[in-house]
């Protein structure tokens, strides 16, 4: 997908798909969680300990279902950070079903992520650093 | 909930609850497919064959998440619908917690639901009979 | 269930269902996992902190599906204490699907649950207190 | 592992971890489902609709829990088929951890696969063909 640097695939599981034959919608989130986490340690490192003042809490998120996913379907979830704002970050994403050599597009979404301390109990301003980094790694003003 | 005929109360399971000891992001979701369930029952009788010309499918959803849910919280979620379109309708609804005979809004979002015949496998106009089920249920004009 | 003194409904969800359109397997460990966290409840109070000395582990489970439980199905888990080793004890469980007025076995197993301490990181006796609990609670003797 | 001819890596979702920081273990057997799934397709071919005269039933399940999974250990399920019977037959799994080019076996277990005609819905022997395709598989005499 243009403009995405990372990429992560996907093993739909058996137990993904609902009664419909279809993977149930919930279990977008859960792909995209998955692809969300491996970009932080893409961009953030992989040491990172969540529960201090690194914490990053999902605040809102939006979909659009396009596609139906099947259990032998092959998942591609590609993401970025697209806009920084004082305490959150916006941010981007695409599922894209793969077969016979065609990507098509089954949902594409964003969230906005807030920075949250845990010690302190409260939203902060993006640390510097991380601005950088996420600046850097999307090549962002 | 104000304005909301509709509630569920749902039980929170441990595996709800992930690492970070709050409810899953997806899980909203979930709670959220239950209550627009059991919300159809009321509106449409509980003999719906959803494989049929009577399929609705999940074209959008908005969360915005405000309040972690914990394992041990009373959840409730109250559905609605608000607006009819052609092909389409729009569902909004409320996840609350309650505790200590307050009621907190953890989560609250809106889904666009498209009417979809599976013999045909395309969208549909929503058929005439619901279309009344749905605004006489909500008192919609 | 003759002999079972706690027995907890479950909502059977949606997302439980696979697409062979009946609870998908490892959601019977869901079910019965619930269960057991309110017996626990029921016998050794609900203010326990399970991450200090009284953790409890599975270390194994045995599980006979005798019957597909589907999305609209009333469930109920029974659940028993039935024998008290050294550092650990024996669980039971049925899973029942009731319908007109019938209870039918779905699913029963036994469960062996390790008395765990992680502060010390590793098993440990069943502390007397607790052992005394679970004796009176079943009438075992 | 010894003994084994087919593994299936499995990718640990943060999802599957619940708040005690371990990845649940209802999820032992959703990775040993996949693996499952997959062992069929190696030895029965791709192309199998479940839903006729071949479809496979689990009907007991024994899981000894040995080691705790993380987010981030790498799992691999290793799946055998040990011994026939008339319209049943039993398999073994190993999940294994592998860090730090070691293996440890995190859980084991059996199941009891039932053969099951959807069709006639009722067990049935298990097919000929599918008698020698396990058989040849395994070396089993």
């Amino acid at each position: 997908m243009d403009g995405y640097r990372h990429v992560l695939e996907i093993a739909v599981r058996f137990k993904d798909v609902d009664m419909m034959g279809h993977v149930n919608h919930a279990n977008y989130l859960t792909y995209v969680e998955d692809a969300r986490l491996k970009y932080y340690d893409a961009v953030f490192g992989t040491n990172t300990d969540w529960h201090t003042q690194h914490g990053l809490i999902m605040a809102r998120i939006e979909i659009d279902y396009k596609l139906a996913i099947r259990f032998d379907d092959i998942i591609k979830v590609s993401t970025k950070c697209t806009k920084l704002g004082h305490k959150s970050f916006e941010m981007e994403w695409i599922i894209a079903k793969h077969s016979n050599q065609i990507e098509l597009i089954a949902a594409q979404g964003k969230a906005i992520i807030v920075c949250y301390d845990y010690e302190l109990n409260k939203a902060i301003d993006i640390p510097a650093e991380r601005r950088l980094m996420l600046t850097e790694y999307e090549g962002l003003r």
